[in-house]
C-alpha cells in the first residue's frame, strides 16, 4: 500500500507514492533497531559527537531537494524552509558540543569514606545511560526543525538511544529525504542503518504498533492534547510502562497594560496580529488569548487595520484547514464577539485570518473562546486591568506567557503568578520564536507537556537518559567515563 | 473514627487512639497547604537551608521517644530505628547543604546576543521552580528515613514544595510524632505549621483524596507495584494529570561466580544469608534471587548451616505476616525446590527464615519464584555460569542488580547488561544498605520505579521542581537567583 502527499497550495498530489508500513515492517525496524542500540551507546562522546556533525552536514548537502520538497508539501515559504533546515542543523550542532564535554552524562564519583555519616560508604560512581530504542511522533507544523531528525530525534540520537520516527503524513517525502540523509551519515561513521528509522502511513494503528512495542523505551511527542492522552494510556498500560514526552497544547496568553498601549500602540497591535499569524498561526507558540485593558478601543482598530491588510500562506493540511474553518464558524456564532478579518486566501488550503474581539464575562461562558484553534487567529479579551491576576490564576498550563508592559507598570506579582503556569515568561516581546539555547525551557504544566523538560534547547537531551550507579568495581572493568584515568575526558564531579 | 497501632511483638495494641481522617479534612489540610506554598517557595536559599537544619534538630530532639514509639510499632531493634533517625536527620541536613548553594536552581543565563545562530536569542533566564503541594505516601518498611519525613518528604520540602504525608497505618503513633517535630521546626522558623500535615487513616479512599486533588502537584510513593499502578492510573485521569515518583518492586538478584565461591565460600553464604535476612527481610533491595553455579553443593550447605542458626524480628504488620506465610506454603509446595530453614520466632508476627533452592529451569516455570516476597526469605537458582547473561536479559527492571564475583572473572559484559536492567550495579558486596550519597541511584526500569529518577540521594531533590525560563525581564523584576547581581550567592552558568 502507498499513499501520495498533498500540495496545500492546490491541493494537488505531490511527489512519489509513499510506502505505507504494515505492523511487521514498524516491529522489525524497532527490533533492528533494538539489535544496533548498544552500537551508538558504548561510542566514546568524541565519536558520538562526530557522528552528530556528520548528520548535520548530511541534512545541509540535501538543502535543495528538502527546500523543493518541504515548501511543496507544506505550502510554507522558501526563506521559513531555509531557516527550519538551518536550525535542524544547529540542533545536531549543539548537541554535539555538549555531547563531546561528556557533561550530559552527569558524572558523580563518591569515592569510598569509611568515616561517612551515617553508615560508611562504598565507592559509588555514577553516569547517565541512553534508554535504547526511542520512538518519535514527527509534528506537521515544523517539517524539519521538529519532524524525523527534528529536536526530539537529535536529542535522542545525541544521548546514544536508536530513533525510530513515525513521519508525519502531510509531509512524507521530506520525511523520506531526511531519513537517506541519516542513514548515510551513520553510514559514513560506520555504524548501522538501523540505529534510525522512519516510518510512514496514514494508519492510525502506526501511533499503537510504535507505543506498545516492548522494544521501545521510551516516546517524545509532540502534537493535540487528545493523541497524548491516548499515547500515556497506552505507554501506561503496557507491561513495562515507558515514559511519553509530550508537548501539547497551549494558549498562550499575553496581557496588555494600558501603559503599553500608551507608550507603543501602533507597534504592539502589528507586533502582535504578526505573531499571531506568522507560519499562517501554525506555531505551538502563538499568542491565542491577548488580554487588553477595558477601553482600548484605538488599541482595537490598530489591530483592524492591520489584519486588514494581511494574507497568510495556506494551512499546512487539509484537515487543519477543515477545522480552522469550523472553529471560526463556531467563535463566530457566539454573541457578543466582534469578528475583524484578514484576506481571504481562496487557493487550495487558504483560508482567512481572523481574530475575534470579547469580553472576560463572554469568554468565560463560551469555553470555545479559551481553547487553541490552529491556524491564523487569536482571541482578544478586553478586562480590567485589575482582573488579569485571577485571570492568570485561572488559566491552564502553557508553553509561555507574555506581559506587555511598561517600565511604570508594577509587574512582578503578575510575573509571579504566570510562572506558576508556563514554562517560559516574556517580557515585552512575542512568544513565537523559540531560541534554541541552554536557558530555553519549551514544556510547561499540563497540558502544555506531559512532564516537567524541555523539547526545545540542549537540556531535551536529559529526557532519553537514565542514571546508573556502579558501586565497587575495579577500576578496569568501570565503563570509561568513569575511570579515574578519565580516557574520555568528560566532566566528572569527584567527592 | 480513631484506630490503633498494633506492636508486631505481640500483636497488642499500642499507643494512642489515631484520628481517622475524612475527606473533608484531607482536601482542607491540602488547601491549607496550597494557600501557604508561596511563602516556602520565595525564602532565601539560605532561610530554607536553615528550615531543613531545624527540622533536622527538632526530629534529633525527640530522638528517645521516637525509639520508644518506632521500636514497639514496628519491632525493629533499637539500634535500627536508632540508625534510622540519624539517616533522616542527615538527609535534611545534606538536603540544606545543597540547598544553600543553590545548585539545586540549575540557574542558566544566556544573554540576549544578536549574532546567534539560526537566530538573534534574547535575553534568556532560566530556574527551577517548586511545584507547590506534594503528596508523599510513607512506606511501611522505614519507619523514619522513608516515612513521613523521610527521604521524599525531605527533598520535596527542600525544594520548597509544601507536603502532605500520608502516614503508613502501621506506625501512626510514630508519625505523629515526626508530624510535631516538623510543625515546631516551622512555628520556630516562623512559617505556617500549615506547610506540612500528615494524614492518617486506614481508608484506602484516602490515597484517591490525595491522588485526585487539584491542588496536589506530584506524588512521592514507596510501595507495591500494584498500588504505584493504582496511582498511576488515577494521577493520569485528572483533568490536569500529575507526575508520580513510585519507587516499587525489585528481586535485586545476585550472581555469583564459581571463582568467588572458590575464594570466599563461607563469607559468601554468610553475607548472603545476612543480607537476605536484615530487617527481617523487608528492604526493598533485599537479594530475592541469587543465582550460583550447578555444582555448588559445598556453598549450598553453608547457606543452610548458616540460616539454620537465624531468627529474625517480627514482620512490620499482620498483613505482611499473613502475606510472608502464604509465599512461604506456596513456594514450598513447588516440585523440584528445596526448603531451607533458620528459627522459627512465635512471637507476634514472628515468622520462620525460608530460603529456597531449585534450578533455572523449575524457576522459570514457577512465576512465583520470580516475584519479590516481602519477609525473610530468597530464592537460590543454580545456573550453568554461561547462562547467566541470557538469565540477566531476561529479568524485568531492577534497583540493584549484584556480582559477586573474582578479579579472574571477564565481568564486564554481565555488569553492562546489568547495568540495562538496575539502577545500580553492585561489585562484591550486598544490596541491602544504600548509601545517601550524591552518586547513589535508587530507581531503576519499571517495576523498579516509575520514572527515571532516585529516591535516595540529593538527586531526589529534582523530581519536585520544574523549570521556568525568563525572557527579557528587567533586572529588578527578575527573580533574585536570577539577577546579575546575584544577591543570593547561588550558582549561575552563565553564557
Amino acid at each position: 500500500m502507498t499513499f501520495l502527499a498533498v500540495q496545500p497550495v492546490d491541493g494537488q498530489n505531490y511527489g512519489s507514492p509513499i510506502h505505507e508500513h504494515s505492523e511487521n515492517e514498524v516491529r522489525d525496524l524497532i527490533a533492528r533497531a533494538a539489535r544496533e542500540a548498544q552500537n551508538l551507546a558504548k561510542l566514546s562522546p568524541q565519536k558520538q559527537a562526530q557522528l552528530l556533525r556528520a548528520i548535520a552536514e548530511s541534512i545541509e548537502s540535501h538543502r535543495a531537494e528538502l527546500i523543493t520538497s518541504a515548501c511543496a508539501e507544506t505550502g510554507l515559504p522558501e526563506g521559513r524552509i531555509g531557516g527550519e533546515i538551518t536550525r535542524t542543523t544547529v540542533q545536531f550542532n549543539l548537541f554535539a558540543q555538549l555531547v563531546e564535554t561528556g557533561r550530559h552524562l552527569r558524572v558523580v564519583i563518591d569515592k569510598a569514606d569509611p568515616n561517612y555519616s551515617p553508615a560508611p560508604r562504598p565507592d559509588i560512581r555514577r553516569q547517565n545511560q541512553p534508554l535504547g530504542v526511542v520512538a518519535i511522533f514527527a509534528a506537521s507544523n515544523f517539517p524539519l526543525a521538529f519532524s524525523v531528525a527534528g529536536g526530539d530525534s537529535a536529542s535522542a540520537l545525541a544521548s546514544g538511544n536508536a530513533v525510530v520516527a513515525k513521519g508525519h503524513p502531510s509531509h512524507p517525502n521530506t520525511c523520506a529525504i531526511v531519513e537517506g540523509a541519516v542513514k548515510s551519515a551513520l553510514k559514513s561513521s560506520e555504524l548501522s542503518e538501523d540505529l534510525f528509522s522512519v516510518v510512514q502511513g496514514v494508519n492510525p494503528q502506526i501511533t499503537h504498533w510504535l507505543a506498545n512495542d516492548e522494544n521501545v523505551k521510551a516516546i517524545g511527542f509532540t502534537g493535540s492534547e487528545n493523541v497524548g492522552r491516548i499515547l500515556i494510556d497506552i505507554a501506561s498500560k503496557r507491561e513495562v510502562p515507558i515514559p511519553v514526552f509530550a508537548e501539547m497544547g497551549s494558549l498562550n496568553p499575553v496581557f496588555v497594560t494600558s501603559a503599553a498601549i500608551s507608550e507603543r500602540s501602533l507597534e504592539l497591535a502589528k507586533g502582535l496580529v504578526d505573531s499571531a499569524l506568522l507560519g499562517s498561526g501554525q506555531f505551538c507558540t502563538k499568542p491565542g488569548l491577548v488580554f487588553v485593558p477595558a477601553s482600548s478601543d484605538g488599541f482595537l482598530a490598530e489591530i483592524k487595520d492591520h489584519l486588514a491588510t494581511l494574507k497568510v500562506g495556506p494551512l499546512l493540511s487539509a484537515s487543519i484547514a477543515k477545522r480552522y474553518s469550523a472553529a471560526i464558524s463556531e467563535l463566530s456564532s457566539v454573541g457578543a464577539v466582534k469578528v475583524l478579518a484578514g484576506i481571504t486566501n481562496e487557493a487550495g488550503f487558504g483560508a482567512t485570518p481572523t481574530i475575534f474581539v470579547t469580553d472576560w464575562k463572554t469568554a468565560q461562558s463560551h469555553p470555545a473562546l479559551l481553547e487553541e484553534h490552529f491556524g491564523p487567529t487569536t482571541v482578544v479579551i478586553s478586562a480590567d486591568e485589575s482582573q488579569y491576576l485571577s485571570i492568570a490564576s485561572s488559566l491552564k498550563g502553557q508553553l509561555t506567557a507574555t506581559i506587555q508592559g511598561s517600565s511604570k507598570d508594577s509587574v512582578q506579582p503578575l510575573m509571579q503568578l504566570l510562572s506558576e503556569h508556563a514554562g517560559r515568561v516574556i517580557w515585552n516581546g512575542f512568544p513565537t520564536g523559540v531560541a534554541v539555547t541552554e536557558a530555553m525551557q519549551h514544556g510547561g504544566p499540563w497540558p502544555a507537556s506531559s512532564t516537567h523538560t524541555t523539547s526545545v534547547g540542549i537540556d531535551a537531551i536529559y529526557r532519553f537518559m537514565r542514571p546508573v550507579a556502579y558501586q565497587s568495581f575495579a577500576q578496569d572493568v568501570l565503563p570509561e567515563a568513569l575511570k579515574d584515568s578519565n580516557p574520555w575526558k568528560v566532566e566528572q564531579k569527584i567527592n
